[in-house]
């Protein structure tokens, strides 16, 4: 059976990457396999891989919200947005459990212009600038000509000092992050400008998805137990990750939940962080 | 009276400034000034600025067709577009007409990655990469990202040699053009960087609207006595200027014009290229 990239291309269908894709999320194989014969008779030749998701996810989510939650981290990220505010800020975080000093929007003075900074980070006297570049369209691809301006910033910063964490020091290091794709381009000019790269699936096995998945820094956007209005909510609250959620318990109050929902809602919270 | 500029600032209507603009196009003093009594019924307090242009506009071009494309060179250079495609070789002829060699579209490797250069000028032994950044929406600026991505292009390329113009040489300067205007931090950018800058009124007195007039270099599409459909299939020939237009005279014959519209447009053309 074929079934169609989200790029338009059309590949054979590969049932193992599914099963992979569903055992990531901490399904077991029984259940993995169980949930592909049972959206089996629903596929079709043509089919897009989109949907095949989608199918896979609503299996999912009956057997466990915790994994169809991790199943739907990408989307979990992407539902931060439309702004790249609530990313940077989750971004900052996961800087943050890695074992980082942290600081969001912070304007610095360099050499040429002034500079709004999104996110620094500090870890062995090594103090690092990371611009985040959020993309609400899953399509969209971070090109080579933005490695190419924050090269120019990051040049513009590293050359003065600063007091940002207590003493004063320079900006050594550069991030960029992106919640979409780097072109090839863009990989090829930031490797070779020194440039650090992060993004859903760059470096190869650690990405963003790598470290959610290992610090279990989940976003409660990827929450499937709560609406899209109550997250905004807590989002307002600056209550960003699940951990956030279950260890501030007042920022429960504002929603006004049943409880029998604080029941649910709470055993998804704890499944995905007692994996 | 008040009028509302383009940006939405409302402001006293300057007699003068109208009058000034006039002249620069060609019209004598006491034209213009018959041309401000004619539309002054026409005025009323709050109306845009470019509605004044307009009203002045269909006067002069019932004087001079001439003043009128003068009067009308910048909406002839925005007509270019929409891609930036021959807005890029007017510029090369911008630089030719300076007294510059010049090739336009080619691909060099850089140092990280290779680039598509859209025009490379050369005079008194160095040779300068231009980068032209046409904008369609009269409104746009080119803010402070663009230098600071085509500063980081620059560094990538001039590291290395290239046989650009017969002999092995290296790229020593960089330009950044644009139909539109630069943002105040592009300018501080740009200059801080030692990159130059040229757009439709910067550098003060020597911008592209001060080049055109100086050399009479002028498009064909700020022709008033052409129809868009004509101006496309000519430009189709690489006839970008109206100096072009009247050298190579077999360009004319697609148009199929009548004697008498032939007639009109040379002189047009000949009031444009003999002021």
């Amino acid at each position: 059976m074929k079934i169609k990239k989200k790029s338009g291309i059309i590949v054979e269908f590969d049932n193992t990457k599914l099963i992979a894709s569903l055992i990531n999320s901490g399904a077991s194989i029984t259940v993995a396999k169980r949930i592909l014969n049972e959206i089996q008779p629903q596929l079709y030749n043509g089919i897009t891989s989109k949907k095949v998701y989608a199918l896979a996810f609503q299996k999912l989510k009956s057997v466990s919200h915790a994994n169809a939650a991790r199943y739907s981290l990408k989307n979990g990220i992407f539902a931060l947005g439309p702004a790249g505010f609530y990313f940077e800020k989750f971004i900052a975080r996961i800087f943050e459990v890695q074992g980082y000093d942290v600081i969001t929007n912070l304007f610095l003075e360099g050499k040429c212009v002034s500079h709004e900074l999104d996110v620094l980070v500090k870890k062995d006297n090594h103090v690092s600038m990371v611009e985040c570049k959020f993309h609400s369209s899953q399509d969209a691809k971070t090109d080579v000509k933005v490695p190419m301006y924050i090269l120019s910033r990051f040049n513009d910063l590293n050359k003065k000092s600063y007091t940002i964490f207590k003493k004063e020091e320079q900006i050594t290091n550069c991030w960029l992050v992106t919640n979409s794709k780097f072109t090839s381009e863009a990989i090829k000019f930031a490797e070779c400008s020194g440039l650090k790269l992060l993004s859903w699936d760059h470096p190869f096995q650690n990405g963003i998805k790598n470290i959610v998945n290992h610090y279990n820094i989940y976003p409660i956007t990827c929450l499937t137990t709560l609406t899209a209005a109550e997250k905004e909510l807590l989002l307002l609250q600056d209550m960003l990750t699940v951990y956030d959620l279950m260890h501030f318990e007042d920022s429960f109050e504002k929603l006004k939940l049943s409880e029998n929902r604080m029941k649910r809602i709470k055993e998804e919270c704890n499944q995905l962080l007692n994996r």
